[in-house]
C-alpha cells in the first residue's frame, strides 16, 4: 500500500470520490473524512468513501501520513494554518482547490518536516456532498500540480504516482500562472453562467423558464448549480485576476452591444463566425 | 397522406431535420430542397432528407402544399416576401424561426388564398448544415406556435397535428411575447457564450486552452460552435428585446464585479446560493 492512514478534510465531491477511489485501489488501510456536517460523514461513511468520520481537523489528521485537502479554498487555508502541529514527520500534504497562490502561500505555515504540493485536478461536476461522490471521477482528467521551491523530490514522485493511480494526466504549473489561466478558463466561465441566471431570474418566473428553456439555456448555465461557498471563495481568491478578467469580458459585451444596436451586420457575422471556429477547435 | 409536396426552404440541421422525419413517417409523397449550396443539396439528397434539391425558391414552392422556411431569419423574412405568386391556393408555409415578431410581420406579404403559421421548435444542437440532420431531433420538445388572426383553423389543426407527428409538444405564444421571452432564455446564454469565447480566446491560446478547459467552459461555450448567419440575423430581428436583456446582464455583472472588487463575501456567497438553488429547480 502507498499510505496507511489518509485523511481527507471536506468530503464532498472531491473528497469523496477521492476516498472511493483511494479505498477501490487499496492505496491506503484506513481513509478518515473529516467535516463540519455529521450527516455528510455519515452518508460518506455509508457510500464507502471513508473509514469513519469527525468534525475535528487535528483529531483527523493526526498519524496520517496523506493528508488530502478537499474543502473550499477558504477553509484549505484555514486548514493549512492550523493543522501543522498535529502532522507526523514524512506527512504528503496535497489540497485539491481551485487556485494555488493563496494556497501556495499559507502552505508555508507547514512546519518542515511535511512535504507540500498543490493540486488542481480539472475535474468535477456542478453537484456538492458525500452524496454526489462518485467513481472514475479523475480518470482521463487533467491534474495541475504546483510545488514550492523546497518540495522534495520523493514526495512530488509520490503525488504523481497518486494522481496517475486515480487515472488522471498530471502537468505543472506555477501558482501565478495557473490562477492568471484558470481566472480565464474555468472562473469566467462559473461568473458568468452565475450571472446568466441572475437576469433570466429576475425577468421571467421559473415556471416561464422552465417551459421555454431549451438546450442552450441548461447547458449554458449547468456549472450555476454549483455550491456557492465554493465559489465564493474562488472569487476572493483569485480575485485580481478575475477582476481583469471580468473587465476584459465586460468590453466584449460592450462591443457586441454596439454592433447589434448599431445594425452592424457584417461586424456580428465576422465575431459570431471567428468564435465559432475558436469552439469548433476546442472539440 | 398528409401532404403531397412539401417544399424545405433552408436544408440545415432543422430543415434536414424535419425532411427525415416527413419521409420516414410518411407525411408526403415528395419532400423539395432548397438551398444556396448545391454541395449542401446533394447531401441531404444523399442522407434521405429531401427527395431532390434546387436553388431557386420559386421553383422549390410551385405545386407544394406544405412549405416549410427553415432559414436564418433574414432569409425566411425574404422568402415570405418572395415567394407568394409562386404558391398554390389552399397551401400551408410554416418557419422555424427562432424570433416572431419580424416573420410574422413579412408574412403579411403572402397571399391571402395560402396559411402561415409561425413556428419555433425548441430544438437543435449547435451544428449546421444537412449533415447534422438527425431523427428524433423535435421528439419530446417543446414547439411554439405563434399564429395570425387571419389564420384559419383547418390549416391550424394541420400545423398542430404536424408536430405532434414529429414527437413535440406545442403551445401557442403571440409574437411579441415569445421575442420578448426567447431573448432572455436563449438569445442571452447565445450571446453571452459567444463572448465568453471571445474574452477566453484574446487572452489565451488555442493550445492553452484546451491543456486546461474543463467540463464547465465546454458547457458553457457549446452553443458558440452555432452557426454564425443564423445568430446574427437573431440578434437583428430581436434587437430591441435583446439590447435590454443585455443591459440587465451587464448591470448583473457589474454588480458582481463590485462585491468582488470590494471582497463582500456575504454578498457573494447570498448571490451564488440564489442562482445555484434556481438551477437546481430547473431540471
Amino acid at each position: 500500500m502507498m499510505f496507511d492512514r489518509v485523511a481527507i478534510l471536506g468530503v464532498g465531491l472531491l473528497g469523496g470520490s477521492l476516498g472511493l477511489e483511494i479505498k477501490r485501489f487499496r492505496l491506503a488501510r484506513e481513509v478518515i473524512g473529516c467535516g463540519r456536517s455529521r450527516r455528510n460523514l455519515r452518508i460518506a461513511v455509508m457510500r464507502g468513501a471513508i473509514t469513519r468520520g469527525t468534525t475535528d481537523p487535528a483529531q483527523a489528521v493526526v498519524g496520517t501520513d496523506l493528508i488530502l485537502l478537499a474543502s473550499p479554498v477558504g477553509a484549505i487555508v484555514s486548514h493549512l494554518k492550523s493543522i501543522g502541529p498535529h502532522l507526523a514527520a514524512g506527512a504528503l500534504v496535497m489540497d485539491v482547490g481551485s487556485t494555488k497562490e493563496e494556497i501556495l502561500k499559507a502552505a508555508r505555515f507547514l512546519p518542515r518536516k511535511v512535504s507540500f504540493i498543490g493540486s488542481h485536478p480539472i475535474a468535477g461536476t456542478e453537484k456538492g456532498g458525500a452524496v454526489a461522490a462518485q467513481f472514475n471521477l479523475f480518470r482521463g482528467k487533467k491534474c495541475l500540480l504546483t510545488i514550492l521551491p523546497k518540495t522534495d523530490r520523493s514526495a512530488l514522485k509520490k503525488a504523481v504516482t497518486f494522481w496517475k493511480k486515480l487515472g488522471s494526466r498530471v502537468s505543472f504549473m506555477p501558482a501565478a500562472s495557473h490562477d492568471r489561466a484558470l481566472a480565464v478558463v474555468s472562473h469566467l466561465p462559473h461568473l458568468a453562467a452565475y450571472t446568466l441566471l441572475s437576469t433570466i431570474g429576475k425577468k421571467l418566473s421559473v415556471k416561464k423558464i422552465r417551459r421555454l428553456a431549451g438546450g442552450g439555456l441548461m447547458d449554458t448555465t449547468r456549472i450555476a448549480a454549483s455550491p456557492a461557498e465554493m465559489w465564493a471563495d474562488i472569487a476572493l481568491s483569485n480575485r485580481r485576476n478575475l477582476l481583469e478578467v471580468l473587465d476584459a469580458f465586460g468590453r466584449d459585451l460592450s462591443q457586441l452591444t454596439r454592433w447589434i444596436a448599431g445594425k452592424k451586420r457584417g461586424e456580428l457575422l465576422q465575431f459570431f463566425e471567428r468564435q465559432s471556429r475558436l469552439r469548433r477547435r476546442l472539440c
